[in-house]
């Protein structure tokens, strides 16, 4: 059997230099005194910063564990939509989009990207359209990452099965590039971000999509629920019993040739339950590496996100299964990853 | 060893007869029009009415499936703590709690009383320790539920950690009475109820007492995370991942003997991970049942919500283990329960 390709769907610029940070940091206090408002040309980041803080952290930990290409997207907690307007977001989105395209560039083996969307909380969706264009059409993006809940943790916006999300769904389908559904920081103090807000948003966008007919409008629309769907498969028999009870279709049916999910879960065992209700084609590898949680795991001695790990020791999952997992769905799911790819005569 | 007695943490009064609903919906009429609003004594629920509503539904399942006991609290969607202001859920919740307490009195082998509370957004919880302890005091009540939402999906109370909760805590610790925490109907139209609000709810409260250091101050309080814990067993390692990264003591120490897991989980994968990952001594049988989903799964030809099953089914659990989750643990979380129980000689 070929060897497989692991790509990772879920992979974050995180470890992005500090001057991006500083830049940030700048804008949002000139949303108070626009006197200090930097200019996008006043960031400054050379190719030799992009390459050495990939080189030390993502690339080394994915040859480290054996991983080959991750689609790479802005840093899900930096998007922080919540904060100022459109036209702060959509500088904001600008900046972030490039440097993961200067990145994809740098290291086009290894990283192909993935665009955050100049989202504003109450703003119509459709004025994300030109930038996700831009990145589709020059940056070459194979996704986008669409996040739920621009608040921040208010979840003011419509749910996802809203006729208002209908414009970038459409750009979706024309483009055949599939979304993630990734909220950002959460400013509600009720949510930890990465411990409640991102869980709660996969559980919470599932359960819209099943109440809903979206996928009758749009039968060729691909969600990616990162975090190994929050809540949903532990909870499996619960919405396929609510699916029930709403008169809907078996899940596999209603929302499975549509959603899809990572492996970001950090234990043996919940990989383990992934991979024993959801079916092998919806499940894709993703590690979210370097993101929430980067220690080392005392009871197995490894990286808590090392995900490949428990995929590999797993006893459900057999060759094949790992096969789609690591490649065949990422490029099914991903078909301009896949174009990309074979254009490489990969 | 000793058969269980099998006691059920986790039922509410979901099938009380109509004229509860009607007159909740005079009151909520009488918001806006206070001419229209009820006295409490226009409700008339015979014992003849309430005996019929339990014999048909809850007692008559409990027999079936082999369930001796049940902790039984108002309908957890109709408590509704948005609606109205704190006179409207102090009214209501005082209607709720009395037939929980008639109920207990009228089958006292098989239901014995926990408490919702008349919290409302924005006010003091103070203002609900009277119920609180009336509900103790005079109607034997084993426990509460606690909304950490009043609001009903929009997040508007600090976090259960802030000391603006502390003075419910120092009744429970008081009393000795565990909460449940347990939300209610969703007024946000992003989450749906029981498919994505019960469940965040329980995750968000969870991550909610990992960041604090909320069981330093009150070492004894219990609190019971329905709903299996959310999406927390799943995510068992992110917890303690995200644990180690915030510098907080192993789960063990930090949370796990004050924070208990019910095994509302609605199939076999659920139920065998939730035992995989949590202690024993932290689960307690619970099924929500008559709840959120009252079908036959198709795949098992059984009730979704018939979770003694998966429990008597699982290769995980010894019979010890098994003993301590139906009966054991129950009786330690509720020491209430456990004195009401001697008192009757069991």
């Amino acid at each position: 059997m070929k060897q497989a390709m692991i790509i990772d769907c879920h992979g974050h610029y995180t470890t992005a230099p500090k001057a991006l940070e500083n830049w940030r940091n700048q804008q949002i206090a000139g949303i108070k005194d626009p006197s200090v408002s930097p200019k996008v040309s006043d960031l400054k980041i050379s190719d030799d910063e992009l390459r050495e803080s990939i080189e030390n952290n993502q690339l080394r930990l994915m040859k480290e564990r054996g991983s080959d290409l991750t689609i790479f997207s802005p840093r899900a907690s930096f998007m922080a939509h919540h904060i100022g307007d459109f036209n702060i977001s959509s500088t904001w989105a600008a900046i972030c989009n490039e440097l993961c395209y200067r990145v994809s560039q740098l290291f086009p083996d290894n990283f192909i990207p993935a665009a955050m969307l100049p989202q504003s909380p109450g703003v119509d969706p459709k004025t994300c359209i030109p930038e996700l264009e831009k990145c589709v059409k020059q940056y070459g993006n194979v996704g986008i990452n669409l996040n739920p809940d621009p608040s921040g943790g208010h979840w003011t916006s419509p749910p996802l099965s809203d006729r208002y999300w209908y414009p970038i769904y459409e750009k979706m389908v024309e483009h055949d590039i599939p979304a993630m559904i990734h909220v950002s920081t959460s400013c509600n103090a009720c949510f930890h971000t990465t411990g409640a807000h991102y869980l709660n948003a996969d559980t919470t966008a599932f359960m819209q999509c099943l109440t809903s007919e979206l996928f009758k409008d749009f039968p060729t629309l691909k969600f990616l629920i990162p975090h190994g769907g929050g809540a949903v498969p532990y909870h499996w028999g619960r919405f396929r019993g609510l699916a029930q009870e709403l008169k809907k279709p078996l899940l596999e049916d209603h929302l499975l040739n549509n959603i899809f999910f990572d492996t970001c879960v950090y234990h043996q065992p919940g990989i383990d339950l992934l991979s024993t209700v959801i079916p092998v084609k919806n499940v894709l590898f993703g590690s979210e590496m370097i993101g929430a949680v980067r220690g080392i795991d005392p009871q197995t001695g490894n990286y808590y996100d090392d995900t490949k790990r428990y995929i590999e020791a797993s006893k459900i999952l057999s060759d094949d299964d790992r096969f789609q997992i690591y490649e065949g769905n990422a490029r099914r799911v991903f078909p301009r990853l896949d174009a990309a790819l074979k254009l490489k005569g990969k």
